[in-house]
């Protein structure tokens, strides 16, 4: 007799894991080790920023009254009186028709309340003279312009890049508070299954989704510990998943969660006393995808296909990993494309299809990267996006606008175009 | 005497860098390390995918002739001699009104040419029964559907990403030719620059574009190694770019690259004998960028100010890395998005501004980060894509299209919406 499983839609299936996820605790890194990692509280201007009123270029640095009525047969005359460096300070105030030399960056000296560009002087002995009058600020970068001392500017939940190190290393940030991150653990199931260094033998095929899970962890910043590879045997299966589920703060399985004899996860499921959340969603591929939790721990019972295995993984467990580390936007990014094939084959199902997005003239295309089947490998490797295909009952043509959704930009583009 | 520079425009500036890249070699690592690496050589089927036909369902394995002519008031009856697991071999092939169960991804038996999906048949003694007729092929994965043996599948130059690490795996690459990586020198010079650790001083300000590059480097993979921050002084900053040229691929420096009196960046490179490809970009921020060549080895003299530093390296040292390791998309995504504010404030050089972008009903919106001074730091640390405004006399309105260019994904969407 085979089981009859109730499809869930999709949106429901990534709520379910979604509410069953538990955040880790947080941990305090040295900055220079917080790339991709997740803030745990919000970065807060410590001072304005600048902090000071400073000059924006290389010039001088004037008192705007003294300028006043300067004009091309008027030219007023300023005596330089030293000269002030970034990060140097001036010796004492300016006063009437004097004039500091000042570099880009430079703390405006005292009395001073306009910069006056070096293309903007003629030099005579002892200083320069001017044929226009300055405004009070001219070409001043003011202290506080581009951040105030108590602003929030980045809240908690953020993933840390480039340009928050940026906020961070300004305001002093040495150590930063951050997310812990999870360990997964990584087992593949399958009697057909043969190492990657094995030759290929009838009816076997080279395990694919483990190292390929792998990388989708590495790919966010993920450790992970390989349990390798289970033939289809009940009793080992299951002492293998305990032991991950001591060792690690998550399982991701691939393979065994279809209702056939060798499933065995199902039946893993059970004698563990994991809920399982679904087991059966309104996808194609990845349908079986199978989502338990056991106590704090989330059990992805990934589909043996790697196009679903993949498909899996981006929709379900990379949201969840994400958030155990609190990032209040796990989910992949999406944009809009024109379809660039006919893709006539509906279905009472949600489509995920692999697919490669570029910019044309006739603005983002998303092309499915070829063979497109549930068990496909190539158009994993050739895809750079998931084009996303509602269910129904009519096929989709080249040049509808769909949904696609964003993988990574590790692949960039060719060409220079602008 | 002020030096005028000659701008030159960004295109032309990215193909005089790009020009004077040099090759690394290559090396062999094992396929676990290669996320993120560039393939140095194609990848090529090794045998057809799937290696032999093989059943994409659970089910029985019959010879379609067998059905022909079942009907509601005809079914035809299969006797069941055996089962093949997944990695399993037929121990015979089938003969007449026999069958297969066949599971999953195993082997098609021998004079078997369908499959009967479970929910198709209704089981009796010994067996089951069919009420339709099946085709020759029908549910059978076809040896090579998805690749043919000898079929070139991702081209050298390629990043190689979780699919191609599925597909490599495949294969049987348990190692993999990848490029070499460069390591890169990282030195941040001005006498106005504290260590993160610093408490602040009147006039100086802690140095966030080195910790800012380090990252920016981590994000495409790339090792570096810091010489810390130089105050302007001629003859120690030419002795550290010496060192740091002997011991790395190429150097990042910040700062010193304007025309000020401590500028000293122009004449280190006089001084080492290298050749500058360009001193002045026909772009806002980052107008001083300079760039010189010694040698096989490029120099990046980047702004000191922090939203030009950010900008020049994402424009200029991002593509001449990756290509450095061969990479033939080394450039950023582009999309194109509507403004999502004004932007009126003409330039007769090229903008490029920090941004958000993020999907609308109305479309993709970029919005400007707030603050977009060359100085802004908080404008780094809230984008997650850079604006490319057209020079020109007039200014940009909302709702505008505009060409955007994608700075990673690290950051997600909130909420799934499909």
């Amino acid at each position: 007799m085979v089981e009859i499983r109730k499809p869930i839609q999709v949106a429901e299936a990534v709520e379910r894991v979604m509410n069953n996820v538990h955040k880790l605790g947080t941990e305090t890194l040295p900055l220079e080790d917080t790339y991709g990692r997740v803030l745990a509280a919000p970065i807060i201007a410590k001072h304005d920023v600048p902090p000071f009123d400073r000059s924006p270029y290389d010039g001088f640095a004037i008192r705007a009254e003294d300028s006043a009525g300067a004009s091309g047969t008027d030219r007023k005359a300023f005596h330089v009186i030293g000269e002030i460096g970034a990060g140097h300070v001036a010796d004492r105030p300016l006063e009437r028709g004097e004039s500091f030399r000042i570099m880009t960056g430079a703390l405006i000296p005292e009395q001073a309340d306009a910069v006056v560009m070096l293309e903007q002087t003629v030099e005579n002995e002892g200083g320069f003279t001017l044929r226009k009058p300055f405004e009070t600020g001219e070409n001043i970068s003011r202290q506080g312009e581009d951040m105030r001392q108590g602003e929030t500017l980045i809240e908690a939940g953020t993933i840390i890049h480039p340009g928050t190190i940026a906020l961070l290393a300004t305001f002093g940030y040495a150590e930063v508070c951050v997310a812990k991150r999870p360990i997964a653990g990584v087992l593949s199931t399958g009697t057909e299954l043969l190492r990657v260094t094995d030759e290929l033998e009838p009816g076997k095929i080279r395990n694919s989704n483990g190292p390929m899970i792998n990388a989708q962890l590495t790919r966010i910043g993920i450790d992970y510990k390989s349990y390798g590879m289970m033939e289809d045997d009940l009793s080992a299966c299951t002492e293998i998943v305990k032991k991950a589920l001591e060792e690690t703060d998550l399982l991701i399985t691939t393979g065994g969660v279809s209702v056939g004899d060798y499933d065995y996860l199902p039946k893993i499921y059970e004698s563990l006393g994991a809920e399982v959340l679904f087991n059966k969603v309104a996808m194609r591929p990845g349908s079986v995808t199978t989502v338990a939790v056991l106590g704090n721990k989330l059990l992805f019972g990934l589909s043996g296909n790697p196009s679903a295995c993949f498909t899996g993984f981006e929709l379900f467990t990379r949201p969840a990993i994400l958030s155990m580390m609190g990032c209040t936007a796990p989910y992949m990014p999406r944009i809009q494309a024109k379809l660039g094939d006919d893709f006539k084959k509906a279905n009472p199902f949600t489509r995920f299809v692999r697919a490669s997005w570029s910019m044309t003239n006739e603005g983002i295309i998303a092309t499915p990267a070829g063979f497109n089947k549930s068990s496909a490998v190539s158009s994993i490797a050739r895809g750079n996006c998931i084009i996303v295909l509602p269910s129904g009952t009519r096929g989709f043509e080249k040049g509808m606008s769909v949904d696609v959704l964003l993988l990574g930009t590790e692949q960039g583009a060719e060409c220079w175009e602008l």
